[in-house]
């Protein structure tokens, strides 16, 4: 295999890494996946995180697996495993289900896991351009958890169109929501828009609806785990607040994906089924609880924004209406 | 002076303690307030919070420097500097004024500073009993910040109403926001919750918009630090936020307050003028910082909701509908 770097996976020879992103931004700390096993604990453990970067994490870790000599039932079985660390996320599955259709072939079963890895900084391109059509020279945008280079392997989804407006010259600044429990926008998003000069603001969660009702935000750009085939979309939690707080404040609400977010199977966000994550994230962060040990807690992984909160979708293929998604867009793009 | 005592105060002889509530759930640790100084720190990092409950602690304070023979010059230098700590908590200042009207004769004005802290009792009684009735057996209520023992004398404001119909044997359920930045929710929220043995659930300020959206949530219920005239209110960063989602979903919203947080000076929630505090609160919490160091930060203590978002007002004097605060029941229950 050749080698493959970007901001938060390394393949050189048969070794795999990938950035710990729960040590951001204070320690950038490289994580060695040695098998498969490894990669679930990282995927699970949001080491590797953002539904575009784990499907090619999962399409190198098998790869790898395959360099190592691994038999064919092997494979499978991992693939398997693989496909559901992180259920939600559609691009892990697609990613698993177009390797192991190569599997009888482990040259072009390997070939193909590279070009997976360098098709998606294509795809954010593409999303990234598309996107920064709809943000405005002087636009203050609002965005929620990590969608750029370290939740994809190019610029990202929503934070890659933000880069590109602002590659642009457009003078923009960026609200950047922190993102309880795991404080994705306050870890993440703050390190990549420092690291590319993007002016931004770090609130919590919470503080997001002030800034729309005094006039401060003009339009908010999210992510997507997956995309049902109405344009509904599951996304990480606290979305679906933010997008009804733009809602009420007449605000345009982006999703930013690819096409392989898409999940045509998926009839409306009311089939998609929710993670719920250990109760320990809510009542504090890493190591530090600060809530009662006993108390009880809510904590899905993600939420579904239904397709009218959406004002366009961009994929890498354009922009989408709602009334696009309505005749079935979704459904013609993906065959 | 007579002795008193509530879960968060403690005037013993000529000692004057105040439980420290950025230590609390895991450390019960009593700070003595020696002086003036002493009570504005501990109200500025919040050791002691809650709109009610620093009005009485400020006058207790006052009580116990004039204890010590502080000279009448000094004592109004004094009244004035606490005034002034914590800006958008109208009790505060009205409780200030109502002591330094006494000034003049020590005796009387020592003896105001007793019965504002057992008058702040029975106000909580009267909220908690009006509240109640807004409660319905099987309800589940969303509640923000701290509002009960800790942030009164007595049972609270919008959680001593929750407290009431539990005690009235409703089955209820409270979910918990957080509250970041500083978990009033995660950490005082739950600890009194779970004193008294009421159902509960902890989560993020972010998940409050899916539990209305699935129909988990029948009722909103948040304190307030200011009302204005018209019925707009000041409270806790974030409730505006809520107030907006429970908008969205009619879900209905309501804030509760003794009389003493209303000012009627203030025409309507524009006036407010709000605090805003350090950028490490948003970067963190406590020592712990997640957030690069140099990022920018929006950190308002308060958010202002607008009465349209007000299905009624809860006060000591009563249950209050929107078209009543239309009539200026404000003005006239203040005169």
């Amino acid at each position: 295999m050749k080698d493959l770097f970007c901001m938060s996976l390394r393949s050189e020879g048969n070794k795999l890494y990938i950035l710990d992103q729960q040590k951001l931004p204070f320690e950038e700390v490289w994580f060695e996946v040695k098998d498969i096993s490894d990669m679930i604990f990282a995927i699970k453990e949001l080491k590797v995180r953002g539904a575009p970067l784990i499907g090619v994490a999962a399409a190198l870790a098998l790869a790898h697996s395959a360099q190592r000599d691994t038999s064919q039932e092997k494979l499978l079985a991992e693939a398997q495993a693989l496909r559901e660390a992180r259920p939600t996320a559609v691009n892990l599955a697609h990613a698993v289900d177009r390797v192991v259709a190569k599997l009888s072939d482990r040259d072009s079963f390997m070939k193909l896991s590279e070009q997976i890895f360098e098709e998606d900084v294509l795809l954010c391109e593409s999303m990234g351009n598309f996107g920064a059509t709809l943000i405005e020279d002087g636009d203050s945008i609002l965005t929620h958890c990590n969608t750029g280079g370290l939740a994809t392997v190019g610029i990202g989804t929503a934070l890659g169109a933000i880069r590109k407006a602002y590659e642009q010259k457009k003078k923009i600044h960026v609200y950047v929501d922190e993102t309880r429990p795991l404080l994705q926008g306050g870890r993440l998003t703050t390190w990549e828009l420092e690291k590319l000069g993007i002016p931004h603001t770090l609130i919590c969660d919470n503080m997001a609806a002030v800034l729309m009702s005094k006039g401060k935000i003009q339009k908010v750009f999210v992510g997507a785990d997956r995309i049902a085939r109405n344009g509904d979309f599951a996304n990480k939690i606290g979305t679906y607040s933010v997008a009804v707080l733009a809602h009420h404040h007449k605000i345009p609400f982006y999703p930013v994906a690819p096409i392989t977010t898409v999940d045509v199977h998926c009839k409306s966000g009311q089939e998609i089924v929710i993670e719920q994550r250990e109760s320990g994230e809510v009542k504090g962060f890493g190591n530090v609880q600060w809530a009662p040990k006993r108390a009880s807690v809510f904590n899905p992984s993600f939420d579904v924004t239904p397709v009218e909160f959406v004002n366009s979708l961009v994929l890498d293929r354009g922009v989408f209406t709602r009334s696009d998604l309505k005749n079935d867009i979704l459904v013609e793009l993906s065959t």
